[in-house]
Order: C-alpha cells, then structure tokens, then sequence
C-alpha cells in the first residue's frame, strides 16, 4: 500500500465517524448500523449491556432515538488513526462533542467524551468492527456512570 | 483527476469552511465576503430572507457583526465532501458548534448545527457557491427559528 | 517536496495538536511536554508568563494537572496549516473548544480559543516550536484575562 492509499483510507475512516453522527442526528437508526460489521461490537457502557453485532446495534439505537432524544448533535472531532501493516485493518479514535434534548423535558445534557473503535476494509467500504465510547466527562447526561478516558489520578 | 488532486481539493474545501469561521469570529467580514462566488445564495433563514450575491452577504454579514455580537467563536468539524465528476464541484457539508456573545447583555447564545453547501473551483481557489445554515438545537440564540436538519420526528 | 508528502505533513502536524489534547486530558504532562521542542516557548499567558523551554513546559502542565484540574476535554478543530517553503517549518492553527472540571469544586470552565502554532520537523516527527492560545470567550474559567484573537472592535 502507498501513502495516497493511505490518505484515501483516513478520509474514508474519518467519514465513517462522520456518518455515525449523521445519521444518529437525524434519527436514521439503520443507516447508524449499516456503519458497521455484521458481527461488530457497540459498547456504551457499563450502564448498557454490550451490543453484540449490527442487530443489536440497531435495536438499541432504534429504541433511543425513539423514546429518549427528541434531538441530539454529536460534533466528532480529533480523529487519530492508526493504520495497521495489511491496510485492511485500522484503529481510530474520535473525540465527541454531544448536545442533547430529551423527549421527557429534562435539562439538556452535555457529553465531552471518546469513541475508540477498530475498524476494517470490506470491498470498497470502511466498516466498524467495534465502538466504544469513554466520557471525560457530562453535564445533565442520562447515565450516572460511562466509561472513564483512563485519566491519571 | 487523480486521487492526489481529491485530496488536496478536499483540504482546499475544508479551508474554506476554517476561513469562514476565522474572518466572521474576527469580523472581518469582507474576508468572510470574499470566500464567496460573486453570484453565491446564501441562507441563514428564514428568519433571515435569503441573501443572493456576495454583495448581499456582505452587506447582512457586517450588520451582524458591528450591531448584534460582541464575540463569537465557531467551531466547524465532521466535515464531509462530496466531489462532483468533473473535480471543479462539490457538495459539502460540516458541523457547527457556535458560542455568540451578545452586544447588549444578553445570555451566551449558543447553536448546534450544520452547513450545506455547494462549492466550485474558480482558478486556483475553491469558493462557495451556495451555503445554508440548518440548526439541530440551541440554546439563548438570537434566533427563534432555524432551518431544520430534518431529523425523522 | 511533492504535494503526497505536503498532505502526510499535513496529518502529521494536525496530530500533533490531537496528541497534545489526549496527553492532557489523560494527565500524562510528560506525553505532553515529548510534542515540544527542546527550546519551545509556549504562552498561556498574560497570566502565565511565557514558558522557555519543554522542561518549564512540563514543570507548568504537571502542576496544573495535579493541582487545578479534575478532569479535562480539549476538543481540537479548524486545524489550518501554512506549509513553509522548504517543508520542514509550518505555521498552524487551530480552534479549542475545552471543558475543564476543577479539583476544588469551582463551576465547570469553558473556553472557546484558539491555537497558533510554529511547528517543525526533526528527524520523522513534527514537533510544536512555538505555541500560544487565544481566547475569543471564556465561561467560568480559572483565568480572568486571556491574549485575546484579536477581534476588530
């Protein structure tokens, strides 16, 4: 692989976090999981159970966006990718802005937070293999608990 | 084209949106103003009418800038491009986060929200051609209503 | 230079602001200070007086660290980068969007900056020469005067 391949393979990367946003943002929950593998693994925990596999995914962003969001914004940005040696393969990490209104009226909550996914070439397209999201921090946010960005005490 | 020339278009096109925010968050609005073709539309509505030519631009651009904001600071990412056939066109969209601070006390206002724009290559600069501001939420803004982002209800 | 080699220094350098961001919301200041120059001067004044060198670098960010800050989110975007004529020295920039939560209980701060930067490349790696951060605004944050953007009145 030559580096032009390689910079092709970070803009289709990063898109592939930009088209995460999108689509959740517009309450498009099954262009969100076409983003991803079929066999991928989603963790927004610890509060909610790993997801496991693009099914999944979508029942559980299905029922969000549905019962929970009356509108969200997820401003991706800091995107650090690492391309591994056969160029099929690549680990990235995003960091997440995120505003959300919810349908019950509760104050707006706020996630200053990560994504860290691994994420694979199938054909022509850049898929996700695994989500996880890590909170450096919230602010009126519907979980008590997320993942921590691992900070030094 | 080749695929070196998309690149460099694509660094060319995610400038322009930089340069937006850097000149209005300065205001310098004829800079602002310049980034855009002679015959552009702009739409920032519908509370505000749409704006047709640069001339127009300018003139609603300086007004805000000198009456309305006594700061403001506008945070473009998730920037996504879509280059046309002939590599002189593009569609593109990104992502706003905007703080506004407002001349005559009023709270921060505060606007999550996304530009669509069409852009075309005019000699060796990348201008736009079209621009419209869509909001998926705010907070204290100076406006009651935005053009949506179309999120399904 | 070639244009493929000016668009990988282009990723190189906006990852330098992107490691400086995740070194520091994860309190590694010796992470932090190894993306600076030996001889590096970094101003976060007026408050702070200018930072000669990477060792009074990692002397500030450490304590700051350990002392001020519970947790940290250094969002990074409008990375804009002015490639020098012999393509070893650049000019960037870029916008800060930072959340800080404070060790002694204070209100969460906020910042809406910017990053102007002088970077270099020493051997295979870019490193900051020289940074300085601008604020256009500023939320409950632990400075009351910050350089400014220097925003036309």
């Amino acid at each position: 692989m030559n580096r032009r391949d390689e910079l092709a393979d970070r803009v289709a990367i990063t898109e592939l976090f930009h088209a995460y946003a999108f689509h959740f943002d517009r309450n498009e929950p099954e262009l969100v999981a076409a983003l991803f593998a079929d066999d991928a693994t989603v963790d927004y925990g610890p509060e909610v159970p790993p997801l496991a596999g693009r099914a999944a995914l979508l029942a559980q962003v299905t029922t969000g966006l549905r019962n929970v969001f009356a509108a969200t914004s997820h401003h991706i940005s800091n995107v650090s990718i690492d391309l591994a040696g056969d160029g099929d393969r690549a680990t990235a990490r995003a960091y997440l802005y995120a505003w959300h209104r919810y349908r019950d009226g509760s104050p707006d909550g706020y996630l200053w937070g990560q994504y860290h996914a691994e994420v694979a070439r199938t054909g022509d397209d850049w898929r996700f293999m695994s989500l996880q999201l890590r909170a450096a921090g919230m602010q009126d946010f519907h979980r008590s608990t997320m993942h921590p960005i691992d900070r030094r005490a």
